[in-house]
């Protein structure tokens, strides 16, 4: 197919067009961060990337990410180019009614993950290019399009290191580099040789363009084609506001609609060429059609005795590698703590199936986010929970995604004992229960966990799953049923005068104090929450009225946004009903974990102490 | 002086015998991680580094952190052959009642930081040396040990990039390329050239030594400190259990005791020499000493009138130019949104005290916690709220560091409008909460917003301020006091039915809403919050049980972690006491404010309803 450059320039033109009309119409938007793309945007859809106009999201289709989202008027320009989206519609931008927003949201067909929160597309493109070529072992190929001020961001080279580590051959990335920033020159202006000797250390076919320029651009796609077991990035130089006069390459244009009457000087720059008469390349139809089966994945029943000690973490690694044997959609993804979170035990079985992400969990969850894309697997990213904090933003932003991912989180608490406070995790349940939609469970022993797991598989979403370091007894029947949003009456009896609300190594706790007090005649009622998010609001009302209105929550976990305040908010409006909590009061410290439970207060002793004091 | 590098090596041996002792004593910890930088630790600490044994955190010390946290064993003992501890003390590692911990904490006298997640030390080191550099211009150096494994976070390249763009020639980053992580290989083993390319492209002086031998790593140092303009990262080929026999070099012994048999091996190779005998430098007292004068700075007081349009964010700024009117330690940080947080009033007075961190929250975060170090400034973060979720993990360790640092969040919530849901913070309240021993203000006004950072500038400690996007009325008198803990109570009358609490936005739609129910008979007390955490329980109590009982709470943030849940915590054990709360329900959109309040339910009108409905 002979190329036809003048079409092409066209194209960007029109996009650059576009891009200044729907941020005019709005008043507010990105359109010198778009035109600076817009020869990328228009080499790429309308020459390098195969893909369908009517089906965007088809498994056979080249992805696309848009890491610098707020360049969003471009890729709706692009769309409506190709003839997606109605001029009427993209001059909705940043509407309330409309779907074109101000940055990308999977609200849209053709968009795979929100962006916006710069630095995260590149880990999400390497999860799709990682199932593209191990797993789908298809044609597709992904472009990820970074702006220059977003590869300060850590997250970049993350991704970057694991793109070649992983021989990533299928992935492209482009960095936009405009030389602006939002309030100054980047850190490196216009020094696109940093940029390439940075890729390039970092395992890239680096590729240095002008930016504006479409046949560079096209001989940098088509090297990128023919470069084997290297990922490829093309750093290009570009204006921010480029072909925009008076504009272009100046400072103080960030995020501002420049005045309509521009537009005129770009469209003398028009041939004859007409909208949507580039053809657009048809798609490899290459990639295996499966469905996921949410729903219907059933591991192999738990085979525990009761008494017997087992880590949940341990029987979490356990499950993981029963829903490998169950289901071929289970991707593992770890950070170099697969042999303490037990995923270790699915790759044992199922290499293929397993990514070691190293030391950088920013890039595990965006690889883990990029993996659940388009229903191609059900990816489970574990670490020690501690560290999914360094996610909380991938996390929020995979919430604006709706993304299917799940996370188990290992060593939760100061149960974890001599490694101190920097390894304990005492905001997790905060952190996850903030995530917009998401479910977080947490299973009190190994029956409990490998149902956890179970049930985060079968459902499309965000699924946080804590599990503990110590070894702790089976307290549930291996037919033990369990759903999310339903807590378990562990224990309970006509004579309970007060509710105790545990969960993991608390629960023990709960039932050793509830031992204790029944000998002095005063009979606790034992909820084990198991799913902390969505609450059993019902079983709480109800347990909490049966039992006199005196709940006590006991949790390894510090106050903000733990358990006690779940249940707390969930018992808010229910008439005479008091919650009192016990939580890790202070920064904890090294220790034995029976010495810290005692030491920092949420102990069967400080449990037995608030039912004797609770008046 | 001649240096004798015979002493050296025996030093090194004698941290490689305490490393193993104190393991084997503990019975955990990670020796081999100890081990692998025996040689790096004894030739900084008795050769290259000046300090004061008695005094180790004096401010004209050099600096040292060790980012590879886990590796706290051959620090401690460093200490020892110092003479700063006993073998008794540091055979104590581990042991719930000693300062000795798993990992390193500030709870001991030598050690500025915890670490132990890793990748966050070279950010913190830097800022100490962006603040000798350019604030004390002062002779000391600082020194970051980093482990190889923990390159892989991209926190490290923010880091690095950092340094480069502020030319820090007094910061020496070594790399202990020990191959081996927790669970496997690292990703790039021991190809230190490809760690040299990468530090080099970052903007590093970049030395590849072998890390076991003394003389090339005393050279490295003084390459170091005759390298201007440039940080310089020095790249050490080691082994993991180095000089450990049947451990050194293999896999499997990460985080594992070793025999204690293992030091008589070690033992033989010792030559004559003593420990504690080999001199340490004396440090260059050449930095400025003061005293930070928390608590008594007074910033000018506002000048706004009653009903005056202006953001919080807009005040905030105002307030930070203000702080460096009176103080001259204020120093501001910036993550590329100066001119959308207003940090650039103090830029645009104190440039000399301001740093751009580029778009890198993680560094962000971690270069605020360095500057604030020792007392030497008390520094200022701001970005958009939404993005401090980045740098969560920053935070957490920030809080086991006790770390004085002010983080000024902006553009809180759905009421930023167009942007849509990524740039929107709806968890930062849940975030900042769960940072344990933190403090969290949410001013509604342009007053209350200046005295937020007032108050955050004059205690030690993390200390977050929420501010937003639009412009809304002055509704304090100038002289109005705010304090931390403390609430307003905005409105009240004898006629009260229903407390109504918000911040910021929602203190707004409270006032429409009670002024609009006034008009039907119904009158509500009006609390603005201010103080999210600490929150003010005596104030809540007291007019919840006035009010005959009945709260609503408005938010500008999803519910988990948030405004609703701190209240119905702090009144979960007042009898008689019932919490409604009103928050964002869903993942939000583009929009104008004033319609995706209506739409996600935290308008007036929502208020109205849930007042109405409140039997």
């Amino acid at each position: 197919m002979t190329v036809n450059i003048g079409a092409l320039k066209d194209v960007a033109n029109r996009l650059r067009i576009a891009s200044i009309e729907m941020t005019s119409v709005a008043k507010s938007g990105h359109p010198t961060s778009s035109t600076s793309a817009a020869e990328i945007v228009a080499t790429l859809f309308f020459n390098e990337m195969k893909y369908e106009v009517a089906s965007p999201k088809a498994p056979y289709s080249d992805r696309f990410v848009l890491s610098k989202g707020h360049a969003c008027p471009i890729l709706y320009a692009a769309w409506e180019e190709a003839g997606l989206l109605s001029h009427e519609q993209i001059l909705s931008l940043r509407k309330i009614d409309s779907d074109i927003e101000g940055h990308p949201t999977p609200r849209l067909n053709f968009i795979d993950v929100a962006t916006g929160s710069l630095g995260q597309g590149l880990s999400i493109a390497c999860g799709m290019a990682w199932v593209g070529k191990y797993k789908d072992k298809a044609s597709y190929r992904v472009y990820a399009l970074l702006g220059d001020g977003e590869t300060a961001e850590g997250s970049v080279w993350e991704a970057a290191a694991f793109a070649s580590t992983y021989k990533l051959d299928n992935l492209v990335t482009i960095v936009d580099v405009n030389r602006l920033g939002q309030s100054q020159e980047t850190q490196l202006g216009h020094d696109v040789e940093t940029y390439a000797a940075r890729f390039k250390a970092f395992g890239h076919n680096a590729i240095v363009v002008n930016g504006s320029n479409v046949e560079e651009l096209l001989h940098a796609y088509a090297t990128a084609r023919n470069t084997k077991n290297k990922p490829t990035a093309i750093i290009a130089k570009t204006f921010k506001g480029a072909g925009i006069e008076g504009v272009e390459n100046l400072d103080n244009w960030h995020g501002k609609p420049v005045p309509m009457e521009k537009i005129e000087a770009i469209k003398a720059k028009l041939t004859s060429t007409q909208k949507g008469t580039v053809p657009i390349c048809p798609p490899i139809k290459d990639t295996p059609e499966f469905d996921l089966n949410l729903g219907n994945i059933k591991i192999a029943t738990p085979a525990y005795k009761l008494g017997d000690k087992v880590a949940t973490r341990a029987a979490y690694g356990t499950a993981l590698a029963k829903l490998g044997d169950v289901s071929p959609h289970i991707v593992g993804l770890d950070g170099d703590t697969k042999n303490s979170t037990f995923s270790d035990k699915l790759l044992a079985k199922y290499p293929e199936r397993f990514i070691e992400c190293f030391i950088a969990e920013q890039n595990l969850v965006g690889v883990g986010i990029g993996v659940g894309c388009r229903g191609r697997a059900i990816p489970f990213c574990s670490t020690f929970a501690a560290f999914f904090t360094r996610a909380a933003d991938q996390l929020r932003m995979g919430a604006i995604s709706s993304a299917n991912l799940k996370c188990a989180g290992s060593h939760a608490g100061i149960s974890i004992g001599e490694d101190g406070p920097s390894q304990m995790a005492l905001e997790d349940l905060a952190l996850f229960r903030s995530v917009a939609n998401s479910v977080v469970l947490y299973p009190t022993d190994a029956v409990s966990t490998e149902r956890a797991a179970e049930l985060a598989a079968n459902i499309h979403g965000i699924v946080f799953i804590r599990t503990g370091r110590p070894a702790l007894p089976v307290i549930y029947n291996n037919d033990e049923p369990f759903a999310i949003g339903k807590a378990k009456v562990f224990r309970k009896s006509d004579k309970d005068s007060v509710v105790l609300i545990g969960a993991g190594v608390t629960l023990y706790e709960c039932i050793k104090a509830a031992d204790e007090l029944a000998s002095s005649g005063i009979h606790a009622c034992i909820i084990d929450i198991f799913s902390v998010k969505p609450i059993d609001q019902q079983t709480l009302i109800t347990e909490a009225k049966r039992c006199g209105g005196k709940v006590i929550t006991v949790e390894d976990h510090y106050q903000s946004g733990g358990l006690g305040e779940a249940v707390s908010s969930a018992l808010a409006d229910t008439e005479n009903v008091r919650v009192r909590s016990i939580f890790v009061k202070d920064i904890p410290r090294s220790g034995s974990p029976d010495g810290l439970l005692e030491l920092f207060g949420i102990s069967a002793s400080h449990i037995v102490k608030a039912v004797k004091n609770f008046n």
